[in-house]
This record gives structure tokens, C-alpha cells and sequence, in this order.
């Protein structure tokens, strides 16, 4: 039986990839931690240690974050805390305690910063140059799990993982609040106004049953201290998003830009190539960003019904 | 009168620094935080907003670390924490209470990592790739820097600082440690061998009163945001070392090499430029290292005598 330990697991992607897990394997036991239930820090050194030694997994997800560029403006020690501080904390227990299990790290396409649009789709060897706090957070996390495999030989590989979409994703993230616009224009019969921040930002959505998929491909044939990009390879404008819910629901909506949306530095545009975990493990993505978007809505067109 | 706030004031650079301010200022007032007098947690978030609060100083040394690269491949969750976690925690501080004061952030050549001899000596703008737990806890630091700039507008320079020297420093530093081993061989006339790790190990050492002149310099004229290399321009191989003061003292030694000062990874050569510091300040490098080796070896000729 192998033993997989999630943090986070009661997050977007948590719930996501265990409900995976149980769909797809038999000889897995899977160990949850969250920061609701049970309650449990990543930054106490003493638990985690605790829970690793107990759990002595053969895998280790690592979800749990604190993933809001925005909230990272606000609480950047808060951020770095709870991204590249917990993170060190579970590889050092891991370290520690000499377990022989794969890591996956989880990082971000935010650790590029602002690129040439030349340049894109983004490759790996790409230089990173993080533009916000969640950025540096996240790369100061690639950096330490890069470090504890070259000088201890841990088993990580990392990813950069673009902006997810899917059903159940909180609408504070950008897909997620647009389609509960819609959904809520539908059903309650309001203004067709879409709300949203610079309509112009440019960014490479993934569906989550792909970034599951590809999680489980880096698993099983990643290669030890290489970093993913977990993307689609495709790049919509935020107000593209508007147009294609439009189409999808038969609305048709003004867009309102909403100044305090708008973040201190942000990146204009990120997209990803997706080459490098297809040449190591064969995955790609499949699901077209329109079959997302309607994931998305109806989740929201039932919620709110 | 302006107030500066020293961090670890009573280590190496920190008394070299105080002293040359008590030297050459006399509208200013010195306040000192280290780990021994008084005791203080640069952890502690709610002290170190006290001591900012108190002294609300208009400039800060950012001297406290925990500088050893054996020690971090130890216990890099302690390096980290004390490098990383410690400034940024001084900044945060500043941000919050809204201080009008210029921060020099303290870094180190380690940030560079494995670098080509054809590109020596580097320029800033070459690409980091830290090596080791201490080099990725500065290159953190340094990132953190960079974004309390550009998003929150704090007035912080950065270095990348080279291997110093001088008297008074601590002989697991490798200089120190065989100027050392010099002086015990004349003083009590043990066997002339000298023990050391890698002598094919090549550094920019830089003399601890250039050191002072160069963070002087920039606190003066130093560009914000801007990242400094510190650093003599002129690499030596420990071996070299080893022959200076065996010149300069008249004792024919051997070199006795040890594998247990060998580290997991180890950078084999770093030299560096100052040329962007010089453009930006006027200031350059002045004390040749035979002078430098002089001075350590005097100290340490009457320390053990």
C-alpha cells in the first residue's frame, strides 16, 4: 500500500486530486492534512515532524498555500510564511528524518514576473524574475527544494503551475467570480454588468481535471529536481473570458473595470509551453477552455439556484 | 542627529562598521541589536517592531546572519530562518510602520553559485544560481528586497558581499583560520603544516575596511533597488593564501588537505567586479591582500602570544 500525504487537501486541488486517487487507485492510503480539519500549522516544526514520522509517506502533495497575489500585497510576511516557510518546514522533516518518498512541490507561473510577449509560450529555462510577494515566496520555495536535492538527494520535483479553473474554485479567482456573475445575471435577472479587474491581463487558464492528470504524471515519471510548467500552452485575455461566458449563456453584458481590482505590479501577460512534462511523461492537456467555462457556470447556475 | 540601526553589531563587520562611524560622524547615534547584548530574536516580529518603533532610525545595517555555508548544509532550516526570515521581518517592520529610512540589505557572491571561469569576474546582472541553503536564504532576501522596492517603495540597497578579511575574524573563516595556524607555528614552533580544505578553491577576498568604505558608500549614493557587488575584483586559491603568509612570515609549510572541510557542493571559483559600484559611487577597493594577510596575521601573532 502506498502512502500519499496531501497538504491542503481540503483546498481546490486537494479535493480535486483525492477524489482522483480513490477513482483511480486501490492500493493507496491517503493522509490528508488541512487547515480546518483537523486543524494542523505547516509552520510548527514540532507537528509536522509528528506527522511525517506517523504517516511515513511514500508520496508527499504539497497544496496547502497561501496562493493570492493580491492578499500577498497585503500580508506579504503572511505569504512567505505560509508558502515557502511551510514548504521548508515538511522537506526538512522529511530530510530529517531520511523517508524515501517523491515530493511534489507546487509553484507558480508567477515566478517568470513580466515578460517579453515575444518570448512566450514560456519555457522552463526561461529566467524568473518574480514582480510580487507570492512570486518570491514561491521561488524561494523552487530554490530550497532544488538545494534539497542536489546537497541531500530528496526525491522533488517541482512544478510552475498556471491559473487553474473548475467547479469549486472560490470566487475570489478571476474565472470563478465571472461565471457567478453570469450564473447570478441568469438566474436573478440583474443588470448584465460583469465585474472585473484590467480586462487586458493575459494569462494561460488550465482545467483542474488536466492539472490533476498532470500532477499524477509528474508522480510516476517526473524526474528528480526538474520543474514542470502545469499549463495549457494557450493565453485569453480576462476579458476574452467575459466574451466566450457571453456566447455560452446567451448574455449578452457591458464589462466594468474596477479600479481597486487592479494590483500594485502585475503581470500583463503568461503563457506557458507545456513541451517538457510532455517529453518526459506524455501528458498533455485535453479539455478546451469553453467545456471548462461551462463546467464553471452551471457549478455556480446550481449553487445559486 | 541621525539614527542607525545596526544588526548585528557586535560580529565581525559590525564593530568594524560602528567603530568607523564613531570615527568619522559626529551627528549621529549608533543603536546596536545582536543575539548576545542585549539578547535579541530577529524571529520575535512583535521585538523587532518594539526596537524599530523605539528607535525609528533613518538608516539600517542589516548585518545579523547567519553567514557559514558548512554550517547551513547542517542545519539549513536554521540558516534560513536567520537570514531570510530575519530581514524580512526588519522590512515588514519598516513597511508597516511606515519609516522613512534607507536599508542595506547584506548579500553574498554564494548567490552567483557554479559559475563559468570565462565569465569572471561578474557583473551583477549575471545570473544567480544558488548552490546552497545559506545562497538560496540570501537569494531570498535579496528578492524580498527587490519587491518592498517596486511594490511598497521602501528605500532599500542590496550587495552581494565577498569573502571578507581582517583581524578579528573568526578563525573557522579560512583566512583567519591559516593565518592562524602561522602564527601558532612561530609562536610554538609546531610542525609547519597547514591544514585546509580545498586549496584549488578560489574566492575575491576583500579587505574588512574596503568592506566599510563600500556600505558607506552606499549608504551615501547608493541607486534604491539597485544590488552592489562588494567585492575586490582579484581571486586567490586558498593554496595562494597559504603561500602569501608563508612569504611574508618566512616559514617554509605543507599543506595538509582535509576532507572533512570539503562541502557537499562547493562553488569552485568566484571572483567579482566592482565596476557598477564604482560607477555608481566613486568607490573602488584599496588594500592589496598582502597588506590584508599582514594585518591577520599580526593580530593573531599577539593574540596567542
Amino acid at each position: 500500500m502506498k502512502k500519499i500525504l496531501i497538504t491542503g487537501i481540503s483546498g481546490f486541488v486537494g479535493e480535486y486530486y483525492s477524489q482522483f486517487l480513490q477513482n483511480t487507485t486501490k492500493d493507496s492510503i491517503i493522509h490528508g492534512v488541512s487547515r480546518s480539519k483537523p486543524r494542523w500549522d505547516l509552520l510548527d516544526t514540532i507537528k509536522i515532524n509528528q506527522i511525517i514520522e506517523e504517516v511515513h509517506p511514500d508520496y508527499i502533495l504539497h497544496l496547502a498555500a497561501f496562493s493570492s497575489v493580491a492578499e500577498s500585497w497585503k500580508t506579504p510576511l503572511t505569504s512567505f510564511l505560509n508558502n515557502t516557510n511551510a514548504f521548508l518546514n515538511i522537506i526538512e522533516a522529511v530530510r530529517i528524518q531520511e523517508i524515501n518518498c517523491k515530493v511534489l512541490s507546487v509553484g507558480s507561473s508567477e515566478e517568470y514576473g513580466i515578460v517579453k510577449e515575444t518570448d512566450l509560450p514560456l519555457p522552463e529555462k526561461y529566467p524568473i524574475s518574480p514582480a510580487n510577494p507570492y512570486a518570491v515566496a514561491r521561488v524561494a520555495q523552487e530554490y530550497l527544494a532544488q538545494i534539497y536535492v542536489s546537497g541531500y538527494n530528496l526525491n522533488i520535483c517541482c512544478t510552475r503551475s498556471f491559473n487553474h479553473i473548475g467547479p469549486g474554485q472560490k470566487d475570489h479567482f478571476v474565472v470563478s467570480s465571472i461565471a457567478k456573475q453570469f450564473a447570478d445575471i441568469a438566474l436573478h435577472n440583474n443588470d448584465p454588468v460583469i465585474k472585473i479587474g484590467a480586462g487586458s491581463i493575459t494569462r494561460d487558464f488550465i482545467d483542474i481535471d488536466d492539472v490533476v492528470l498532470a500532477y499524477d504524471a509528474i508522480f510516476r515519471q517526473g524526474i528528480v529536481g526538474e520543474t514542470y510548467n502545469v499549463c495549457s500552452g494557450n493565453g485569453y485575455k480576462i476579458s476574452d473570458i467575459v466574451h466566450f461566458l457571453s456566447e455560452l449563456t446567451g448574455i449578452p453584458v457591458k464589462i466594468e473595470q474596477q479600479k481597486d481590482l487592479f494590483r500594485s505590479v502585475d503581470n500583463p501577460i503568461l503563457i506557458g509551453s507545456y513541451k517538457k512534462l510532455q517529453d518526459h511523461t506524455g501528458w498533455k492537456p485535453h479539455i478546451p477552455i469553453q467545456e471548462s467555462l461551462k463546467k464553471v457556470y452551471n457549478y455556480w447556475y446550481e449553487r445559486l439556484s
